[in-house]
């Protein structure tokens, strides 16, 4: 769904927009164990949430991934499994200058069925930054535009320090007049592929830095743009467990309850949208109508995590209705989708058989729905007159069905929670 | 428990080693809402991982928190909630050097009955680095003795650019010829208290690097020390995200299977060690005899991670003298203590009224437990002679208990998890 801030992107950008996202390393070439884009969270590759990014963007039109030859066929199979529509693949080369030439050279070459038009403007950008949002890199393209040359730039975190060959402090640079180059960088396309076609043997072999490159070559001083901290780069092992909590955050901001045609259930839906909110979520409340699926299938597909309440187990081919409208919306392909089964139990002596059967059905319908990337857990809140253990119980459910939402949690799939 | 590394430690370190943590920030002088100190994970805040990284440490005799006078009566109650013997506090000043003068001068003062003997060697660190190990801070104690001074160091991860005033690229640095300058940071201490009495007003209000000021008013060169990537500053909120999943896999790294003495508990018991081993965790298997407290309480006090097998609600007498056991140790003063209660279904056909029993009992029994920040849950396992469905319900196992251990989530206490 387009946001105010798309509008205004497709406003102020009025000019083609491509994006090269250089990920030619390789286990070998960086000495470690597995190139991190590669790692996957939520079963998904971390390159994959990079390029959703600019998938997302409405004036971006084309989006180059540089991998190495040994790596094209993984990503082909990323790409087809996430849908990213946008995204074209390309060889890299044995450096990162190498590789994000390559990716330029899509735009170039003549006479190619395959070839895409030239962009004004093209952002270069890593793989492993995923959370880089639309607002910035609509300063960067614009900053790009004007100027030739733009790039991120982050405030030092640690003092720098010049080091004597023998390891002995020799001076610090006052911090304050420095600062980190990061990523997106934007350049006017000409003034980058130009800036390549005159760098030497050397910049190829051991430059870093693509603002070097223009100021050399093209003469052009970038335009240096503070971005935000959520630029960061993925590189240590701590930075896969942030990345995994800053998924999981994002997934877990919104929930659509969905009540049957029962008065109870729905006068429970009104309950747990209340204590969610108070939890911080957001949350639409909906009733399921088999005939109206317009609206029931829009917001299905707004939300990553559903919760379905249910008075008897009746109710079950209204749940498996759910399952089927989520599968053909387009959220199971990016991220599993979370169904917590609330069944409420009115009769305040508990039926044990009941209970069992329950806890089969939910326990085969999980595993699946499980196959579908669709993550499903039982919840029975029994109802009591009692205002204050009515309370209490109201108060575990928002724990618990905020635990399930938020770590989502596929071995935890098909048991019965109880509150 | 004492590593080799320990003994190694007394052994090369025979002079008196003391360290300042300076911690004075205040939320309004950072423009923060909350120092990162004092964000808490799993109920703990931040500065206290960071003293017991030092409380461990044999060779290190005082340990000296400088935090804002506002914060001093919190710091009091965290070292005395979580049993940091060698800490002691002092109040800071309205700068970072300030604060670290005012936890040297705990050393100097005299005539003062709380006064404590002067170090040989002072080591600074941060109250947000939590993660320091006692094998770097030997180097550094080592180094500091030999040369005066000594410095954590690490690469840098992003190029250093120059900007003219108007935000525009002035130049790059070569990334090879510099390092970021870190903490732990060592001294002697003669020589750092020097340093503070010798220094400039302005030195006071804008410093931020120790090593240049020995450098300045010493002339001492700090030996440079490439420290792991673990010496990492808590600053972002990624980092409280990082932070929370270390510490929760540090906990997560071994397990204590209790068996009863019934013959079909202690072969169960065999086939959850094997799986969870496979799984990666260590485990350690042991019985409960009520006569033998000796190794039952030592195997206990080792593991956060306790899985107590049951056949029959005849054995909760048995869990309650675990969770006694538990309670005698320090291990629930620095984090939560996961108890699973395994329960053994012999029989073929369920009763579920027995389920229900089960289901209460667990329930009230987790929830006196969380007081004493014990995390108990119940786990059902089905026996089946089907060879098949017993292998897929230990499968099932490993997983549950796996992830119950690696969240260690207070919100799913109490439930009966069916495999
Ligand atoms: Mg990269
Ligand atoms: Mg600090």
């Amino acid at each position: 769904a387009e946001s105010s801030d798309s509008c205004l992107g497709r406003e102020r950008i009025d000019f083609p927009v491509a994006v090269v996202l250089p990920a030619g390393g390789s286990g070998e070439r960086m000495g470690l164990p597995i190139p991190k884009q590669f790692c996957t969270f939520l079963d998904r590759p971390l390159i994959s949430y990079t390029i959703q990014a600019f998938e997302r963007v409405p004036w971006i039109e084309n989006i180059i991934v540089v991998v190495a030859a040994e790596h094209l066929d993984l990503l082909k199979s990323i790409i087809h499994k996430h849908c990213h529509k946008k995204t074209k693949l390309v060889a890299g080369g044995p450096t990162r200058h190498r590789s994000i030439f390559n990716g330029l050279q899509v735009f170039v070459e003549n006479g190619c069925d395959s070839q895409l038009p030239r962009p004004e403007v093209v952002i270069i950008h890593d793989a492993v930054r995923p959370f880089v949002e639309e607002e910035f890199l609509l300063k960067i393209a614009t900053a790009a535009k004007q100027n030739g040359a733009a790039g991120a730039i982050r405030p030092l975190v640690s003092t720098v320090i010049a080091t004597t060959p023998e390891s002995y402090l020799d001076h610090s640079l006052d911090r304050a007049r420095y600062r980190a180059s990061e990523m997106p960088q934007g350049f006017l396309f000409d003034t980058i592929y130009q800036a390549y076609q005159q760098c030497s043997d050397y910049d190829f072999e051991y430059g870093t830095e693509c603002l070097h490159l223009v100021l050399q070559y093209s003469g052009i001083n970038a335009k240096l743009i503070e971005g935000p901290s959520s630029l960061w780069k993925v590189t240590y092992k701590r930075d896969l467990f942030a990345a995994e909590s800053i998924i999981k955050e994002n997934l877990s901001q919104k929930a659509c309850v969905i009540t049957g045609v029962h008065e109870e259930a729905i006068h429970l839906g009104h309950c747990l949208e209340k204590i969610l909110v108070a939890g911080g979520m957001k949350v639409d409340i909906i009733s399921t109508s088999c005939g109206d699926d317009g609206s029931f299938a829009k917001n299905v597909s707004e939300s990553y995590n559903l919760i379905h309440i249910t008075v008897s187990t009746a109710c079950f081919p209204e749940i498996k209705h759910t399952v089927e409208t989520v599968r053909k919306t387009d959220l199971p392909v990016l991220g599993p989708v979370v169904l917590i089964v609330v069944h409420l139990n009115l009769s305040e002596c508990t039926s044990f058989s009941k209970r069992m059967d329950e806890l089969v059905t939910i326990r085969g319908f999980a595993k699946e729905a499980k196959q579908w990337n669709i993550l499903v857990y039982g919840l029975l809140l029994n109802y009591t007159k009692d205002k204050q253990k009515w309370n209490e119980a109201l108060e575990s459910f928002s724990c618990v069905a905020g635990t399930l939402i938020k770590d989502r949690k596929a071995a935890l799939t098909g048991q019965l929670f109880v509150v």
